[in-house]
């Protein structure tokens, strides 16, 4: 059966997925892009993003696992978009007219609205299912291949929670955010459901793998 | 001049340097022995607790670097003793009459008492004082030696929040204990002011060193 995946997800040392005050000009509010310049430093980042090729090292490699056998990506709504993007119909998320997804992606909010298909191969979904639902529907728009979790933190938290997630790959980046959202809140005693392996990167940041045990 | 120092302190993935619900019986309340286990599995460690000889890997060595050039001790009340120790006056910390530190010591505390001579070299002395001061006394304990800072995480924070940490070695243990004393609140941006590097042992606890930038 096809994996539930958290991919390359960027924690601070303090636990924080994303800062505080997000808007549409600071999507990760005040932590800026300091949780994901480990990732426009390497090659796939550089790609990704439009940046100057960087290294093809440890993140490199690992970050490369972002699409193969990937069929689609469930997100939170604070991932679509800024806060209040439910009243802006136009909103079509952060990416442009073709979103590196190149899938299926279940949006999960309460402000439903019809699917938007994009260039690429994304159709965004949008759904208030309860998780387990959302798996259920993901199984079957994923075919045979894996689902990954997208973020943000609070749904990582609760689809862990839901006991629905078999693989994390979560990347500890050695600065301090002091506030915003936590990803570890409420998740006491996983590692009793989990094998974790860590390995530390030249470019400072740690990679965890979480694997649950079967 | 001599430099103050965090040495191999245990924080949780979550952050907790420390459980809930502290005892007499429970010195690290439901954390019980769980972000110390990487200790005792090693052969400074097991020396030190009087456990079987464990591993002389880079856990081991990393521990060694406790006592060299460390002429003094500051540690906090919730390290010398648990919760009321300060009613009882026979209350002497939780290591016997012969303590592992073998230098002089500093314990935070609002009940002062007189000094207490314990074998080895350990003395325990009471202090009321603002981190600056203590620092101030602590160097004319510690000669021209280095001063330890032992704990606990709220102490820490408090010594690193008025800029009075030169090194610290934190070790990341990947469990999440949920709740707590965290270490790691109200430092943010601390990375400004630190050099921070990591390095993950095989026994899954990573060792994060910060240096403070000169």
């Amino acid at each position: 059966m096809s994996r539930v995946c958290v991919q390359s997800f960027s924690v601070s040392l303090d636990g924080f997925g994303t800062g505080e005050g997000l808007s549409r000009e600071a999507p990760f509010g005040h932590a800026g892009e300091r949780l994901h310049e480990w990732m426009f430093a390497t090659q796939w980042g550089g790609d990704m993003f439009g940046r100057s090729r960087g290294s093809a090292g440890i993140d490199d490699a690992l970050l490369r696992l972002f699409s193969p056998g990937i069929g689609v990506e469930i997100m939170g709504a604070g991932k679509f978009g800024y806060p209040g993007w439910h009243e802006d119909p136009d909103w079509k998320g952060w990416w442009g007219p073709n979103p590196p997804f190149h899938t299926p992606v279940l949006v999960l909010t309460h402000h439903l609205r019809p699917s938007i298909e994009m260039e690429g191969g994304t159709t965004f979904h949008f759904s208030d299912a309860a998780p387990a639902q959302v798996v259920a529907e993901a199984r079957r728009l994923a075919g045979d291949q894996d689902i990954r979790l997208g973020g943000g933190a609070s749904m990582i938290r609760d689809y862990v929670r839901a006991g629905l997630v078999d693989h994390m790959h979560i990347v500890v980046v050695p600065i301090l955010l002091g506030r915003g959202v936590r990803l570890w809140d409420g998740l006491e005693r996983i590692e009793q459901d989990y094998t974790i392996e860590s390995v530390t990167a030249p470019s400072g940041v740690t990679h965890l793998m979480f694997a649950r045990k079967q």
